[in-house]
Formats: C-alpha cells, sequence, structure tokens
C-alpha cells in the first residue's frame, strides 16, 4: 500500500470486519503496492475494531452509517452479509461514497436493482467485487476469446465440484444463498458471461438437494449466449468428487490441496451435527467466528474447516475446470497460465506478472474513480448475473426454459 | 475362442470386413475364449474375404445375402456403414439370425423402428453393439449406481474433447453422422442412458460447427431423467482440446495416448485438404482402405491418423471424463478402474478382472441366445439412444427444448 507520488491513494473504509477482511489479509501479495489505504472499519465487534485500529492505525466505527458519515473516506468495501448489501450500499450511496460490493451483489433482483439505481442516481460507482472473474486466467481467457485470434467462441464449460456447504456454515446463513446458488454460482456465471460477451438469452436448469444441510447442493445449468454459444455450468458443493483431483491438487486460492480436504471437512460436520439441532447452530457460530477478522485462536486447523489453506506457494486461482471452445481452438487453465490449442499446437502461456484478481478489482475501481474509466464489473453487471443465479432456481423448479432480460454485454 | 464341453458355441458371421473388424482383431484379449466362433465374412473386397479364410479357415461371401442365406451362421455381426444397417438387419432377421448392429442402431427413427420390429417379429434378437457403455468401467458404474449405496443419482457429467472430425473420412461418409453427432453422440448417450436409468424426458441442446470438416463438431446437451437427475453432456470433436490430458494421457481405447496426436493429425488433415477437393477426397479413401481388414500396408502410423494406437499396455476404456453424483457420493473413472467418493472416503476399485466391453458385448447377446435372458441394450434401448442424438440436432435448430417418448428403461 506504498503511496506514490505520482497518483493519488483512495481512502478504503471496510463495512463488515470479518470472515472476508481476514481472507483479504492472508493474502498480502494481492494488495500490495495499491493506491488505496485502509482508513476505516465499520463491525459491531469490539475485537475487529479493536484489531483495525492496532493493524492500520485507522478509525474503527460500530456502524456503517457512522463509517460514511466520517469525511476520511473515499470508498467502501461492502463485506458483510447479502441480505445487508442492499442496505449498506444505499447508505453508501447516499453518503456520497464509492463502492465495492462483495457477491453475491444481493439476494433479489429487486434489491440489485434498488442497489444500481442508486449508485447512479448519487453519482458514486459500485463495483460489483470478490468473483473469479476477475482472477487472471478468466480475465486472460476472456481476452483471448474476445481477441478473436482462435475465431468466435462456440462454448464455454464449467465444472465445480467443491466442499462449499460441508463448510460449518450456519445453517441459516447458507440457506438464506440457497446453500451455493447465490454464494459459489457468482463466480461461475461472472466467469461464463465475461467469456460469453455477457449476454445470456436463456438458461434450462436443474438443482439437486443436499439433504446433509436442507438447501440446494448444486446445479446443472445450460446457457444460451447471444450469437448462439453456450454454456454448461456444472456445481456441486456438496464435497464428494473434488475437481482439484484433475487439476494436480491446486486449489480455489491457488494453493496446495489436501486430497483429504473434503473428508476431513464431512468428519468436522458430522461431529457438530451430532450434536442436536441447538447445540450444533452454536458450535457453527463459534467456527464461523474464529474465522473472522479479530477473533482470538483461529489456526491452520480452523482455516481448513472452510477449506481453506494459506501459504507462500501458490499457483494461480482455480475455481473449477474451465474450457472455453472456439472455432479454431481453445484456452482453458494451467497451474500457472493457461493452455492454448489450436491445430498446430499447445502451447502454455504464464500469468505470473499478471495482477492478482483482488488487485484487479480494486484497480478497476480505482480507474473508475481516479480516470473516469467505465467500470466492467458494475450493478447492471452484477445484477445480471444474479439474474441468471435465480433462472437456474426458477428453471428447477418450474421444469421450463427461463428467458434472461437484464443481461448487459461486457464491455470489450 | 476355445470350446469349452459345458456350453454350446455360436456360429459368427461378419457382414463388412472394414476398419471395425480390424479393430477387433487388433484387441485380441478382448475376444478371448468367448463361445463364438468366426465362421464366416461378407465383404465386397476380394482382400477381405481372403484375408478372413486365411485368418480363421472360414467361408466368406461377397454379399450379406450369401452369407445369411448360408446355414452356417448362428449370428451376424453387421458392421457396414450405417446407412446399409437397415438394409442387413432386415436381411438377417429374415434369415433367422440374431445379430449384432454396430452403432448407430441406423440414421432415421423410422429406420430403427423397423429394424427392431423385425427381430420380434422374426424371433431374433438384435443386439445393438459397440458403444463405450459395454466397457467395464460404465457397466460398474451403473451398478454402483442403481445398487444405491450412494442414493439416488442427481446428475451424470460427461466431457469428450477428441479428434473424430480431423480422422481421414471422406467428407460424404463423415457428413452423413452430422460429424461425431451419430457417431461419437451413442458413446456417450449410452453411457448417460445407462447410469440414469434409460428413460430421458427431454432435451435441450445447442450443436456447432465444424468449418474443416463441413458439419457439426459437436454439442453441449443438458438431459432430464425420469425422476429428476439430469445429464450434462459436452461432446467437442474438433481435434483441439484432448480431454485425455485431465486423464494421465490415456487414451479411448485405454492405451498410452500420445500429446501430440491431434496436432499430428490436424497436419495430416491439413496435407490432404491442400490437394484440392477431388484429390482430397481420393486420398481419404486411400487412407480409410489402409485401416480396413485385409488391407495391404495398414502400419502404426496409418492407424494414428485415426486416432488409434495399440499394444500390450492398456488401461480401461475411456470415453471422456463422466462423474455421476449421487445423493451421497460420487463415482467416475480412474486409470484402471473406479473411484468412489462418499463423505469418509475415496477409495479406488480396480476392474482388472471383469470382462472387457466386446466380450460384455457378445456375451450379453450370447446369454439370450443360449439362456433366453433378455437383452439390455436391444433394438429398443438403441431407438432411444438414436432419439436422443437426434434430439440434440432438433433442439440446436429449434431452439427449443425438445421432448422424448422412446425411451425404455434400463432393465436393473
Amino acid at each position: 500500500m506504498a503511496e506514490r507520488a505520482s497518483q493519488p491513494v483512495l481512502r478504503l473504509g471496510f463495512i463488515g470486519l470479518g470472515q472476508a477482511m481476514n481472507l483479504i489479509l492472508q493474502r498480502p501479495w494481492e494488495i500490495a503496492d495499491l493506491p488505496f489505504r485502509f482508513v476505516a472499519g465499520a463491525d459491531p465487534r469490539t475485537s475487529a475494531r479493536e484489531r483495525f485500529e492496532q493493524d492500520f492505525d485507522g478509525r474503527s466505527y460500530a456502524t456503517a452509517e457512522e463509517l460514511c458519515d466520517s469525511g476520511e473516506v473515499d470508498v467502501v468495501y461492502i463485506a458483510t452479509g447479502p441480505e445487508l448489501h442492499r442496505e449498506h450500499a444505499l447508505l453508501a450511496a447516499g453518503s456520497g461514497k464509492h463502492m465495492v460490493v462483495e457477491k453475491p451483489l444481493a439476494l433479489t433482483l429487486d434489491e440489485c436493482a434498488e442497489m444500481a439505481a442508486a449508485a447512479e442516481r448519487h453519482g458514486v460507482l459500485l463495483l460489483a467485487g470478490h468473483t473469479h472473474s476477475f482472477g487472471a486466467p478468466y480475465r486472460r481467457m476472456a481476452e483471448i476469446v474476445h481477441g478473436g485470434e482462435l475465431g468466435e467462441l462456440v462454448m464455454v464449460n464449467s465444472w465445480m465440484y467443491n466442499e462449499f456447504n460441508v463448510r460449518p456454515w450456519p445453517t441459516a446463513e447458507l440457506v438464506s444463498t440457497r446453500g451455493p446458488l447465490l454464494n459459489q454460482g457468482p463466480h461461475q456465471v461472472d466467469i461464463a458471461r465475461q467469456i460469453g460477451g455477457g449476454v445470456a438469452r436463456s438458461v434450462r436448469a436443474q438443482t439437486f438437494w443436499d439433504p446433509l444441510r436442507g438447501c440446494p447442493g448444486g446445479y446443472s445449468a445450460l446457457l444460451q449466449f447471444e450469437g448462439g454459444a453456450t454454456a454448461s455450468l456444472v456445481l456441486d458443493a456438496r464435497g464428494y468428487f473434488d475437481v482439484a483431483e484433475l487439476y494436480d491438487w491446486i486449489g480455489e486460492g491457488g494453493q496446495p490441496r489436501d486430497p483429504d480436504r473434503s473428508v476431513t471437512m464431512h468428519q468436522n460436520f458430522q461431529a457438530v451435527a451430532a450434536l442436536g439441532p441447538e447445540a450444533r447452530e452454536r458450535r457453527f457460530q463459534e467456527q464461523k467466528e474464529l474465522g473472522r477478522y479479530g477473533a482470538e485462536g483461529a489456526s491452520a486447523e480452523q482455516w481448513a474447516l472452510w477449506g481453506y489453506s494459506f501459504g507462500q506457494e501458490h499457483h494461480q486461482p482455480f475455481f473449477g475446470l474451465t474450457i472455453a471452445s472456439c472455432e479454431r481452438g481453445a484456452v482453458r487453465q494451467s497451474a500457472d497460465g493457461l493452455y492454448i490449442y489450436d491445430q498446430h499446437q499447445r502451447r502454455e502461456v504464464t500469468l505470473g506478472a499478471e495482477p492478482p484478481g483482488r488487485a484487479a478489482e480494486l484497480m478497476e475501481l480505482y480507474e473508475g474513480v481516479v480516470n473516469g474509466r467505465p467500470l466492467r464489473h458494475d450493478g447492471r453487471w452484477a445484477t445480471g448475473t444474479v439474474e441468471v443465479c435465480l433462472a437456474i432456481e426458477e428453471s428447477a423448479r418450474s421444469g421450463q426454459e427461463v428467458p434472461l432480460t437484464r443481461q448487459p454485454a461486457w464491455a470489450r
């Protein structure tokens, strides 16, 4: 976070100092040297506020209102629960703050539309953040596809098999996003829309139930894009098959992945579930609290219950096997970049020098705020992604193909 | 092909001594010790007939009629082009011969229905053969899913990326099956239906064009099964990404796979295509002829142009990544068997002792003929598979979900 003489530094305030804040700080290389300064944090938890003041010599507030009222913040990062995104986004917009909102933008299309409209009305920028579409491999895949060297896209296919549902989520929290549908779905849909040009015309999908968690466990969806390309998206978050097995045991963050991770997490889940309905929820809350910023007792073992591991060794981020097929070739991720296939060769492009996803996200907003560059991942974009996720649910319910109407094009 | 005192031996006659016959003979371990004797072969090519008489001390005929008229044959194996399947199946049925018909059963549903009806009317058995659904991994996957140890199926997903279209097919032959749709599609659809219980209710799909070959290059399809499970099937036969890359470079037959295979085949294709329209077709015919039974000059290099390699080293057959997800676990192929995943463990089941696909196919017919056991892969079954393949094409054309009505259940 060095300040450079040649460019202004934006003052960032966090609304919600929870697990997301900890995850950001676990990967300091992702935000090193960005023209942002962490100046403020709002959270009802005293421990988080004290920790923020220690770590950043910043101001802390018990409420989002107080943070937004302060004149010291240019941009807020909204990392509260999705049911609070609308409230906090309207607050930020009303206070003239630009904002990053974590995925999902919101849980309903009405909320999404209200948030996007509020930002526009107040002349602030809303960046829909925190999906893997910002990651270097996915950005570059989209660039290669849109660049046309392989011809037009014909299909993009993604398989994500992970253990999202087995993490010790308090049940109500998991159910509120319909399990992975509105939490993991936005990653996959954002990646596919970014590669596919943004404008999905319809979705036909089926979901399936996770009896362990009492919510959906995943889906299989077929999207039709404007122009005729398709996306086949499969998500299974129940912790049986782990897609990292097809990817040299590299995990979501690019770190080495323990092949027994899902089994270990199931063991934790079963041990907690055996406590009975009420004690189980208390224990889930405790396990969640341990991962929050400022909590005492966070450890590698605790993070492992959430499927996370950290360390210096890391490859590119990986949110499932994703293959884009074009008229004259194809592209998919390698451990440290991309494989590009055509009739002449398979070649690898490494991406080590590209900004990581978190930096790309913050810099997209920065370029918008400082240099007036239009955002790509704005509120309308994210509304389109939430529309697809909700249409997956709707198609499963109705047994029909669901037309889509809120799909802005990806700005090439 | 040893005869055993305890069981009758069926006398097998081949209609069509072409590439398929050669492929059978390249893998002798698949048919060793079966209670069949190769007694007759019919082919218009003199070289094939002479070779058959040498290899098997059998009778050969220039026409299918002569072979069917002979009293020396119990079962015919129809390995002619798909446009001839109907004619040869009706001939066999009229002569009271049981039969194996290679995939696709036929190119239209009317032909399929006529063939199935003729077999029933004449009291002979029609086995729809030669799809990977007979392979040990796919048989066992279906058994595990149907056995219920992992709960009900929720989805089965398959990705096949190969180089089918880059093989030196004479153009008319490739176009007649709409590229891979009716040639490779039956493998994938048969596998999915066998695991999914057989009864697909509808298909929503998109196809894409292969400009190199002037026919479809593949598809992405979402099938809805009776009971709510889905199959997401992706096929890309254009020789860019090769799915063996995700499977330790093991090829379709279970043999080691050259990572440069698709590129080499594209080089051959481009060299031949450069000859111009007419010379190109002659050269494709020559390259096809070299792979036919009885031809002179077949070599490892020639087979490699078709994507094939042979040798003693082999694993289980592999027709794309296929993952079956159930209520309480999942199953997919390992190199030599299956991985089974549940909340307690990932374990591997090896299948080395299981009969290979070709043996399973012939023994399914044998059990039907000799012991009266009902066929699973009968004419009605294969009609259902052709219906799905044609519905993929229809859904792509209409942009609509296509209901399916000819889907018999898999006999558990």
